[in-house]
């Protein structure tokens, strides 16, 4: 329904839509139970994590989230937002969810801009060998473009990442009073996102980088999941993104939340010293 | 009373006071309740709300809400606040009230600006074939401006819309110490509001939008209510919008609630998994 | 004390001090009383606030407040904050406290600036027939700015007003890096205030404005209370004041509480629904 | 160890180190105690605020706070952040204590600047009637500026005043992007300085003013603290200075706290109505 | 993994991660333990930070924090976030925790950037007396920077300071829309950073700083740890670098967290008046 004519928005392409779900454990409560007790609620809470996660239609895993922002975090993928609500409703069934706090929450639909196809496209085509400027290179560009949206299902339609360590953040581009991103014009835009995104390409062995598009779901226009099985990782690649100009300039950032991967059966080890 | 001889104050014409309501449930003591008791609660709500849907003057609908920032959102409209006072007061007063904890809460009353009875009008005469700069056109869009005042009747004085999904958010213009709406010319701020207008049209077969004048009422300038069967109506809509330079320059964006509309005879669903 | 040789500081006259005082109805206890014990409750904060208010120094209303920001705002004028502070505490001593939540409050003392009162002599004295640059305009402003003096100590030293609404909100005069109230020339500031006043002046007939001094008492500059039997005027009056530069470059709002008043044997009826 | 060669950074002499340490009154629970009881519990609290006063090294004030923001306020000047510590933990003992809910808290060291100092032997100087500019009068400067460092003990090793209000704030001197306190040359901060501090002179007969340095210490850089017997010299002398250009371009204002003096025993009826 | 060829992100080595962890005290449920009962308590809180601070690959120290922000903060030194998570879920284990209520906590990597290596190898090879510009020089400075990068383990990988008084706050560098530390060539930052350096190695005799990064780990891009046995320091360091472009220009800072050291069997006295 977007009218590119303008020359202006950005197209995007959309897949699961995503519900982060922060809670805080109720500790001393917890503790208080027995122990047989507490197997049983950490048992069913397992058992639904698992069932969770094995939906066909989408993905869902948990994370021990570090510090007093909670402790912890549900990442789900699912076709709606309906049904993200009916699985957050679900959740808070479990005798679990009586000794947690909501303590967070961000909803958003995974997203691929097509200032990154196009940028994938020319990282493709130039790794051929063709030379920029070329009517081959050009021809070989609109294809690689065509591919690139095709493959883009994966990204789209795909499973939370399985590495060990997550970091959420929401984020804005600026609007200021004579910084503001949504007055450049398409090609300066497209060009600070494929400058932006060649950064993170030199990251993509460890990182597995999942944008949330928020813009009418949530309270930031962007919701970033960066996984990884090094935390290092993602202070250094958003360290080095933020003196590049689209960060530099452009990018504002909400809170961040960084967690542990908890397997459905090490949960109740999550919820122990 | 607005004099609009200083051609700087656009004229409103509003209708229903609207109060959004935002509570969030207390899980623990709502599943804690006896099967039958929890029946009698939600049957004594679910009455409670077909019954102030159904009023005279004004309506009533519930959304179930999405995330941490609120679980059940009722949406009134109603002739005064007085009036929308005491109908908040009579839902507390329900038992199901008692498992509920007030979130957020929006005071607006519908309102239709002059910038867009006056964009509509172009539209239709637009339409009908007549040329711009002709005097048939000129007197084509003074008949159809009062048209359009007569017709707005019908937004102002509406029920909720029927869609399956709401996106409700406050705003403001932007009073910046360069970029100020309130200091602009009326024509400048009316082409704006022109173009702008221009984007929701095209969305406007799969989205209604209901704006809520706020100013003196409550803490931003208006209350946005988006209606849609499909949420990702939303994120394209307002994603368009933000490249508009009315957004994009001069918008300030709060919280958004996004929820899924609760038949009153599904509000036990809404309370359970 | 104020040394007005400098030519920049304005002239401000007091009258009562003034406390808006917030709170939410714990409304699962209040309903949880046996029938009988609270009418006691209700009957012993009714008596309350009918004492209140027939004080011989100052006033007391009450209010119900519309939305999640509050349920019961009271009004208090007094002579000191000493007194004010003792009326507080009194009031938290009824049974019906013990059912209240403390949710906002605002202390400010009732102020005319001179920038008003010259503004009242220009328009008493331009309604006179006289002409602007005359000996005989000079003399005659002089004279009514003396009366105005005089005249103010009516709005010093006065009840607050009985409308059936009231429009609360604090706010200061900008101090931008750019934009910056209080480094404009004095004359300036005037002449703003004048045109300011003069929109307020067109609504005296169906709105009363109290405007509290609050620099030094309370975290904004200013609170102002608008009293009213339409709430559309406070929307009508706000938003036309908003495109007069006084506001439209210079003012920063706070949160908005909106109410209706209650009378003192009406309490109980605002407390149930 | 301030190099002050750099010629930029302010010497600073400091005293006491103050906390100012708010809370608010949980009313229903102390309401419900029998009154014997009650009497117990706030004879000891009295008895605890009279030694607290007693101190050899520093002093403790009490005060009832008006409004929601706190009920009780204790100024505390101590030696160091641990003794204050301390002294914190050992009001936490009371019984009282357990009736109370800490609201807010400030730490800063009572100091005085070598700008002040300055201004101040240049006032005494100039009522000498020297002439400036002569050698006598350079001598006479730097003479009285020896005198005034010594004169500060008084200052900075004081007793909380006695005067019957207070009001307390914090505040920051500006880091804009154009309106820099801390990128001016020190004359500019010294002059802006000097004729701030005359205008604080004017009051001085009526208003006590007790700088707190907090940088490094709390989050705002200085917290102040006005006391007097009359609360409308605290919004007549703050409003004043708003119109300085120190105040006017480069002072930030944090929450105000104003509260009405406590006698220890007279703290049984800051408890009641 | 930085691409340093762009010549514009400075190089970091990082060493352990840190918690900052801080707790209220629930002082009314502390102080109505029975005494023996409290003794257990605590003597096994003491023991397990004895125990904490004593693990070979880390540290733990505990503070009591002045004023109503916290009153106990524990800083953990460990090999990963991973680690962090579980020592935090640990001490959430003991009996004392179920008397605590998470206030703030901080996450974060020693770091060291290059900006400070090069300083300090600077001010090493000018102490030696060689002239700067002359090949001897350079010689030296090259041979000094490796020689520094091997010192920074001590710096990376040590214990948390013993000094008695601690001083932690978050802080960013400023990305306004005109001063944007992002956007400044290397070099500048360079020099900024080895001016802002020089007043930090003033005071290194009595204070040791402790540099967190957390951008991407926290909501700050820094956690600044001081270690003092002089509070005074604090103030007076922070001070003098306000005024240094550094902070002047660039720095924002989050709250301030000021406490004094509790040596493990000392937790007792901390936690009474």
């Amino acid at each position: 329904m977007t009218d590119t004519a303008t020359g202006e928005v950005p197209q995007t392409i959309e897949g699961w839509y995503t519900l982060h779900d922060v809670y805080r454990v109720d500790w001393p409560r917890l503790k208080a139970l027995p122990a047989e007790r507490r197997d049983e609620v950490v048992a069913e809470a397992s058992a639904w994590i698992a069932e969770a996660a094995a939906v066909e239609r989408g993905d869902t895993k948990a994370y021990s989230v570090v510090g007093h922002k909670g402790d912890l975090m549900l990442v789900h993928y699912r076709e709606s937002p309906a049904v993200l609500g009916s699985v957050e409703r679900s959740f808070r069934g479990l005798d679990l969810a009586d000794l947690l706090v909501p303590a967070y929450s961000y909803l958003s639909v995974i997203e691929v801009s097509l200032y990154e196809v196009q940028a994938m496209a020319v990282r493709r085509v130039m790794q051929s060998g063709l030379e920029r400027g070329t009517s081959e290179f050009d021809a070989a560009l609109a294809d690689e473009f065509e591919k690139q949206k095709e493959r883009m299902g994966g990204r789209l339609w795909r499973d939370v990442p399985e590495h060990g360590y997550i970091c959420f953040y929401p984020m804005n581009k600026r609007r200021g009073e004579t910084v503001n991103w949504y007055a450049l014009p398409l090609e300066d835009r497209r060009a600070l996102m494929r400058k932006h995104g060649s950064i993170g390409h030199k990251y993509h062995e460890v990182v597995t980088q999942i944008i949330g598009g928020s813009v009418g779901l949530d309270d930031w226009e962007w919701g970033v999941s960066l996984h990884s099985d090094d935390p290092l990782v993602f202070k250094k690649l958003i360290y080095e993104m933020r003196f590049d100009p689209a960060s530099a300039l452009y990018a504002e950032f909400g809170p961040f939340y960084v967690g542990t991967l908890v397997a459905p059966d090490a949960l109740g080890d999550s919820l122990t010293g």
